[in-house]
């Protein structure tokens, strides 16, 4: 049985979603198909990148990540589909599977990437603005019922890669950003333990400073600013019970510096 | 194995559409669900009716439509389910279904409607304001089981259809509506490529005027608005990148004529 | 085959209830998961014991019901598990299962809890911001695959439980409260059939009185502020084909009293 993931910016209120799953069973009945998220803020590819970066590694082996944030649907864009390390991706060529990509890539996965040209594992009809229904969730289907890599396109070797956010090396620590706002208004950045310099460290971010980490929020006051490693090892900037997001006005670019802590 | 869909106005945070599927793997425990959407406007039947002819078509035959946007739940309207070609329709009988039953009607396939008057098919205890859950999810399950039509109700040959908004001619084209704007703020309307006026189109609406179709969002710059056949061949107005909900302040009902363009 | 729900606060925007499904399928592929809601209001664990009240029962035997609304992530808190009556909860011991004990006490029926302490049930790393993540889907996983409560943790019989709004006997009537605003702006209560005096009923809250009681949203004109039993039987105020919470600026804690008419 094969799973396939659906994260999109298509919104929850139109049925999008529904018809990609209406696709799919139509092509694999037994698939298991897991909403990632339909809100990735619309053309935002960099959120979707980051985003399937936090959620894909908790899926088996095998599971098929469909993203479509697509500002360049139905242009010159190539439809793609990669294998990357044991997940498969299908999308657009825009850079969504980046952090993917770099992941592979630092544990020296094997990549194999296609360039979808095979209209027969498409919808009959194809539209110029939704390939997520026509040409994605079909070769995804295709894929899940066993279907090789090699049969659904041809393969590339420049696949379209966008610049993630880097944390810079400061006089005296690490310069990163705020790269995903969540639900509560937590605040994750690209810091992680490695940036941390000796000792305890202080966290200045929107002209306030934060002394020290906490290990989870409940060791923080409610209402408190706080600091921590998030559940996916990012440093996070919190308000224990509230939104940190709301709190200091802040979003995703902000700035973020850790230093030694000096008084 | 059945496919269900559920259609409703429900909303996401109350839980509702998870007791639906509660209900539905209680007697049909092999059924797949697919949410199609939960954010119908409130009691907007209209809606619903449209939204259901943009989905319910890509899933397979044999799927059951569950769509439920029921002002007059517990009143005398009549509960129903429906053979519509190779789908089958479940809710209430207040014209949901119109679209798909006129779309039945053009492609001459078989209809078949019936009163839900079999309460053997239904939860035991039933409330007089969630027939979803207790007369409707029952009987799409049992349907999934493979109990005929014909068991869970006696025919009818009345069943309530609305009007659905058509476009009109006018002395040099034709004039339609916006009938949905979906979550990136496109506004699609009633009028397909046999309302299009010989040589170049000029498109007007909210006091603006569009000359020409692109094919895609991505033939515009961003930021421009654009008229294209959107992906249920629709005539769509479209911010490339944005809304043009929001930029033209425009919503379901606004006027909309294509006329050959003169300059 | 096997259920799991999930009911949180994790909103949808940022994949955490996919991840959670990740984690289900890696170790129970045949699961069937059924989204409750993930709008719980954020660390409202009130919220989420009455919302896995009203919806949990519709769910066959052997429903394994993860609910995770948990500011006290990381911290002391236990992690626990239970066997009420024929359901199993998974969570953190708060309170998020108080209802759920209330009405198996009510009914009789057994009951187990233990506290979650075999890691190897969990996720091989263990956040101390996400358990819903790395503790509680993947022992949810464990018991849809067979697993016995008596593996997963050690017996207690502490578990907390928090105080649930409880009506009060008046001198004409009985006060209660709104527990619960939902998507429709519907204000359900805490008052059910039991607590009306006899005769025609006068309801009162946020200083405006209702009279008598409908069957359901039907019987009143839109528009009108109506009393009735909702889905769960319990008293709830609305506006037909409208928000009560909006028209009456109503918020879950109002009063709602119930009297005998008196003119």
């Amino acid at each position: 049985m094969s799973i396939i993931t659906l994260l999109t910016d298509f919104g929850l209120k139109d049925g999008y979603p529904g018809v990609m799953k209406g696709v799919i069973w139509s092509i694999a009945p037994q698939a298991q198909i897991a909403d990632i998220t339909h809100l990735i803020q619309p053309q935002n590819i960099l959120e979707g990148a980051l985003t399937l970066e936090r959620t894909a590694p908790f899926f088996p082996p095998g599971t098929i990540h469909v993203a479509v944030v697509d500002p360049g649907v139905g242009t010159q864009r190539r439809p793609i589909a990669a294998r990357l390390g044991e997940h498969f991706f299908v999308g657009p060529d825009n850079g969504l599977c980046t952090a993917l990509v770099e992941d592979c890539r630092r544990s020296n996965r094997p990549m194999q990437f296609v360039h979808l040209n095979q209209p027969q594992y498409w919808l009959a009809e194809i539209s110029n603005v939704f390939h997520g229904r026509d040409i994605f969730s079909p070769v995804a289907a295709h894929l899940a019922n066993g279907t090789p890599l090699s049969a659904v396109g041809a393969p590339i070797e420049d696949p379209i890669l966008i610049s993630l956010p880097k944390p810079q090396r400061t006089a005296r620590g690490w310069l990163g950003q705020v790269t995903l706002v969540d639900h509560f208004g937590n605040l994750s950045t690209n810091l992680e333990p490695q940036h941390l310099p000796e000792g305890e460290v202080e966290i200045r971010l929107a002209g306030v400073r934060i002394r020290g980490l906490k290990r989870t929020f409940g060791d923080g006051q409610p209402g408190e600013l706080v600091a921590l490693f998030d559940s996916e090892g990012k440093l996070s900037i919190c308000v224990v019970n509230g939104s940190a997001a709301a709190r200091l006005d802040v979003q995703v670019g902000a700035k973020v510096e850790v230093t030694q802590l000096h008084d």
